[in-house]
């Protein structure tokens, strides 16, 4: 059987392990509404919409049980894991049950943010293609507004704007890379900003794709009030 | 005549030269409404309301007179100057006025761009409470919310960003200082960021404040969806 024109399947790990303390919410952060669809949701339906095929969503331990019924009729095939206390521990989780989704040693891994609820297609599309084309890990970056200074002992520096990225995601990998990472990551207690910084540290290189503006992250209550605006611009 | 117990004047020269053409508007940015006020006009009171006595609004050549509607019954005594084709260029053109606008040599400058129309007043008070306690330069910085990274020669890596701070506006001098750098800067021909970057080229020292997002530049049209949701939320 060949396989030659078979693209590789690509499965989403989903990190919504965070509380909605900082947004005042009761509920989960992924689990709070924006005009009526949760940023869990609309996570799952943008991934769809990119090319994602399954997800593994990563879910704080406590409140496990209130994501049952927002994960029903979910816009592709989810299987729910306890996330840890931090989320390098909470990707490892999601890592661990990619056994039980998938049996493609060279599938494409995305992992994703679900605060980042409003990244468009177009970039989750962008971080699988550029995996698939042979990056080993790809990661979705956007030009830095604001001019940026860097604290040092004498008071603080202004750093060449120019230079800089802000990271977001979905962040792409080839499974056997990131599964390898993650491994050393947890043989050794290494704690890393984020998985492109962790495949880095087992001596791979990460591919800077185009992000956008709208894959940024919901933390504050500033930025509850930035997605309602974009989910009534949609339309 | 004692002088001893009156504080300094404080002076602000608001920059308003941009276009409107990153928004699609066919005015110039500063002009742009936000549920029906300016962003210059959202400026000038939250200035005002943080201490700022007097404003120099430095305009577009070319669309200056548009800005007449617009600064009737302002918050504060305003002159409106004409501004160059440079940022700095239009900082330099409403410093040139102050002799016009102030005479004293102590006052506090400080120096705010129009589309951070949201700064909140307090922000503003602490800015002017650090020169006023003697700093030479004092700027508003806020946290960074996404992991950075820094493009290299071999690609590029991540900066801590803990260390790492978001510059806003305003940004607060004594006057002697910002004069003395922009005229510097003007013999030299030497380009800086911004205007706390001028006068540490001078030899000055930078003060770092506690910012706060609301202090957002509207720069494009996601940046005003948020304006709008912010202008509503605050009634």
């Amino acid at each position: 059987m060949s396989t030659d024109f078979i693209a590789e399947p690509v499965v989403a790990i989903v990190v919504a392990a965070g509380s909605g303390s900082r947004l005042g919410a009761a509920v989960p952060k992924a689990l709070v509404p924006v005009a009526g669809v949760t940023l869990l949701r609309r996570s799952l339906t943008q991934l769809a919409a990119g090319g994602v095929q399954q997800a593994v969503v990563v879910v704080p331990a406590e409140t496990a049980e209130l994501f049952d019924a927002d994960l029903l009729d979910a816009p592709l095939p989810v299987q729910r894991v306890v996330g840890g206390a931090q989320r390098q521990d909470s990707v490892a989780a999601g890592l661990a049950v990619l056994p039980d989704v998938i049996a493609d040693a060279e599938a494409l891994v995305l992992i994703h943010d679900a605060a980042r609820a409003f990244v468009p297609s177009d970039v989750v599309a962008r971080v699988i293609d550029a995996v698939r084309s042979g990056a080993d890990a790809a990661i979705p970056v956007v030009p830095v507004a604001d001019t940026i200074r860097e604290v040092d002992e004498a008071g603080s520096h202004v750093i060449d704007r120019t230079r800089l990225r802000g990271v977001q995601t979905p962040q792409g990998f080839r499974r056997s890379i990131i599964e390898a990472a993650h491994a050393v990551l947890s043989d050794t207690g290494t704690p890393v900003t984020d998985d492109a910084a962790a495949v880095e540290y087992t001596g791979h290189e990460v591919t800077l794709v185009a992000g956008d503006r709208l894959a940024f992250k919901v933390t504050e209550p500033l930025d509850v009030a930035l997605a309602v605006a974009v989910a009534g611009g949609a339309a």
